[in-house]
């Protein structure tokens, strides 16, 4: 693949489209898919250890997001581009768009930034992104599908010093139609600790895209976050898509069945 | 490169950005670089010799972009998506936008689309492509350089039954600071048949790139057509390259001497 892992030079991509054509009925979402960030902005003020945290991506989550997208053969839209040059969960005109902080780390390379550069990280990774998720989305409606959108996050095990109990949390908003399923199911069958609107909520700023792009189109949606310690491996990624799979696929199948409460 | 080589299911970038960082005066701007479309749309109704003909990109520009590109260390913008879909060197309100014949074919899949299915198009390739373009060239722009911005093109040697003599073409529109020296080079040093706004110029609209990308904003700009059929193998297409890089390279260095005759 072209995003996120990209030398110097090389070509590099700030929106990828995966499996377009799938005939499954989701369409899953990676904003934070990758830590790329390229040679022409250097490393923001941050060394290495701060580029591969946590602070520049969701570690793990294309890899989950990729092997759902797989196993319900459905599209997946991720970001090529690192959340520290702009978070395309956000606002453009929230306060933590271009993060000068996140979590205990200064962005020193995001301080002061002039609206010509603002613009150019907006120009460079949210427009792309957006434009991407909106054509395969808006193109399913348009063929008369009502795909649920199913956005792939990770969170850090210890966050300001305080340890995060969840395995895994269900985000959801207004309408809990895909949520509730998944949730119910989790406590149901597994012994994991889910986080039901943890460790963040809607209120935390963190639904943008899914209002975007599902929740304001009446269309089916859910944020799951999973804990990075458990995505250390491909495998532990696929164990997680797995286990998550058949889950989504039933909430789905249940949501149609009544006919479209999500409507 | 993940971009215009793509099969089913495999990633694919609407726009790639290649040497973003490099150190070089120009912006390599190459709309019609692939011909690929997604799984999900088929074939437009066409066969697979139409898929690969001039009308579904600029066969060879890539390459010379490309060559260019590492010559003159600048960055590049290139679709990855056919412009059958959709052609980014276009208005978006232009009639030949999503074009429902082109040449002497037409494109049954472009025909009667809707508002949805032309936004989807829009959405995937046109906002992508031009958002990473104007990343790139606003960015030096913020950094205090005035960028030349150069688009790449390739035309078949035979339009319509009518053949083409010039091997380049050279197009321009209010401002040919850019484009008069190079022409003039191309002339004094080479035996070409050169076009100076042939076999286009921007009164048949395909001056929308440059002139949102440049000329509107007062850089330097030219847009270079090479016939196709002197673009059939790589080492011609880094012939083409090698010849203008020094014609490029020399007629920006004259406009800074000027004092920018272009602002």
């Amino acid at each position: 693949m072209a995003y996120g892992s990209s030398a110097v030079g090389e070509t590099y991509a700030p929106v990828g489209i995966e499996n377009e054509t799938g005939a499954g009925g989701f369409v899953f979402l990676c904003e934070h898919a990758s830590n790329y960030i390229p040679p022409s902005m250097g490393t923001l003020g941050l060394d290495s250890e701060a580029l591969s945290s946590h602070i520049a991506w969701d570690p793990g989550a294309l890899g989950v997001a990729r092997a759902l997208a797989g196993l319900l053969d459905s599209p997946l839209v991720a970001s090529g581009l690192s959340r520290l040059l702009i978070d395309c969960n956000r606002e453009t005109d929230a306060p933590d768009l271009i993060p000068v902080r996140s979590e205990l780390t200064d962005i020193p390379g995001n301080a002061d930034l002039d609206e010509a550069a603002r613009r150019h990280r907006i120009n460079l990774a949210h427009v792309p992104f957006h434009a991407a998720a909106e054509a395969v989305i808006s193109a399913r409606c348009a063929a008369g599908l009502r795909p649920a959108v199913v956005s792939l996050h990770s969170f850090t095990p210890v966050y300001k010093g305080v340890s995060r109990p969840w395995e895994i949390g269900l985000i959801h908003d207004r309408d809990p139609a895909l949520a509730a399923p998944v949730l119910k199911a989790l406590a149901d069958t597994t012994t994991h600790v889910v986080g039901d609107n943890e460790p963040y909520s809607p209120a935390d700023g963190v639904f943008y895209s899914l209002d975007r792009h599902a929740q304001s189109l009446g269309l089916p949606h859910l944020m799951i976050e999973i804990r990075n310690d458990l995505l250390k491996t491909p495998a532990q990624e696929q164990g997680w898509a797995r286990l998550l799979a058949p889950l989504l696929k039933d909430a789905l199948a249940g949501l149609d069945r009544s006919g479209g409460t999500h409507a």
